[in-house]
């Protein structure tokens, strides 16, 4: 982390502490996060990508916590922080919003930017040897159960890096969650969206409680202005096997192509495969 | 928090923050945790109950996560902790390892002891309103899937937290989790244990995903040596409403009787609620 800043004070020393240790975001994971991507040009200056997008989502996530959240205010503390962020290239910016400390009732809110993890460029190079593994939650599950927060994007995620460390385990750089019953979920950091011809596939939200991806939804509106289709519907992995490209798609690691699956090596098609990442504004393979 | 103590450091100011914001305990939810009751007498000796049971589940989730567990300092810790600690009567310690700042390979072990919560007197004495509601998983959609982190005490307690505002809004005062195949799983924070004559009764850990709870086990060893028997074995919501007492079981809480099921009300049974209180360590409601 190279840069911190709190909400409702500003910049501050990222080496300081700034958590308590009753903090219900650590000692719960009760609080919600988004993760963008800040680009930096050769003179410095900073713009974060589809940053409304992100606090949309966050105003959602914070809603399904029944955490208050003023997007005007980290809208300027976004403003700040790009302000006072002057590397040039791509770095990973967190905004970050707890409950606060136990009893108080005041939430906690925090900005962090951090260099790119040092795996995207190779992986974004080389692409993806992906594992599926079960998520132990039916396609329905999140039907009429806002309890289990079914397209929140929470602190909670010990699940999705276990996940993470499961595939690293098997030799693979990531995972994609299949239901119980066997529908196409997410990645833990991603969504999933892959191309058969001309036409653009993802995985339904809603009852099947994954996040709406703001990069996929940004590439699908795109696409369709670019003489691609686009579906969302309910697929298999089968489906998955079948497609031309499977990309896992997200805000900071952009699309990156698929190019083995549960052991399955996949043929890479750069042509497609650069159009799908220049779309959305990431360069080529 | 009334007190905080660090691991490898010791005793520290409870207001001072001593979390980062990178810390991965509060930005994946990634590490685990253990909740103990703290019980001081008049002349001020404060003890901890079943302290080696706790460092003992502690040790399986941190292997879950793959996080080093040393007992040892834990032990030094909760030990310089106590001698620390004076108020007469019960207090709730815990303690939470993470996995530090990313990128560190360092985790974060901290250990804290706040006053009891509030309402768990008033709970105690007048019993528990209790809803249930779907977990979301299967009673087997943990078996075989050790990225799913069953039987792991994480941090990640989004969903935990969010089903007890769930039961707030209902007027309830806490959640019993049934699986989508209808098996009764576990509350939030709590075992889920009930009697039919002088037989005590839980649900399985394992393939369930649940948690063994550390009170639940000390109670069937207990009263196993008192003419009861004990039975773990799968049951449904309609076993619980056939129950004589049913009650939940926590580390800080103890057995508190459920007096409402899902808006059924259930008559106390004071002797046999007195008896089951008492055999490990709690005053009678």
């Amino acid at each position: 982390m190279r840069l911190l800043a709190i909400l409702g004070e500003g910049l501050a020393d990222p080496a300081t502490p700034v958590i308590c240790a009753d903090d219900l975001g650590l000692s719960r994971g009760d609080g919600c996060f988004e993760g963008c991507r800040v680009v930096t040009g050769t003179g410095g200056v900073s713009a974060v990508d589809k940053l409304e997008a992100h606090l949309t989502r966050m105003g959602h996530s914070a809603a399904a916590l029944e955490l208050p959240f003023d997007a005007g205010s980290w809208r300027e503390l976004v403003t700040s922080a790009c302000a006072a962020w002057h590397e040039p290239g791509e770095a990973g910016m967190r905004l970050l919003l707890t409950r606060g400390r136990a009893g108080s009732g005041v939430p906690t809110g925090l900005l962090t930017i951090s260099p790119l993890p040092s795996f995207y460029p190779r992986q974004r190079r080389e692409g993806l040897r992906i594992i599926t593994l079960d998520r132990g939650t039916s396609s329905a599950a999140y039907t009429d159960a806002p309890w289990l927060l079914g397209g929140a994007k929470t602190l909670s995620y010990a699940v999705n890096m276990a996940a993470q460390r499961e595939a690293e385990r098997r030799g693979a750089d990531d995972v994609i969650f299949v239901s119980s019953d066997g529908d196409v979920l997410e990645s833990p950091t991603s969504s999933v969206v892959w191309s058969v011809g001309r036409t653009l596939h993802t995985t339904p939200t809603g009852a099947s409680g994954i996040l709406p991806g703001t990069t996929q939804q940004l590439l699908f509106a795109r696409a369709a202005d670019q003489d691609w289709q686009a579906v969302v519907a309910r697929a298999s992995v089968d489906d998955l096997h079948a497609a031309d490209v499977l990309w896992l798609v997200g805000s900071v690691r952009g699309p990156v192509d698929v190019v083995a699956l549960d052991g399955r090596y996949r043929e890479r098609h750069t042509a497609v495969d650069t159009e799908i990442r220049q779309m959305v504004g990431f360069p080529a393979p």
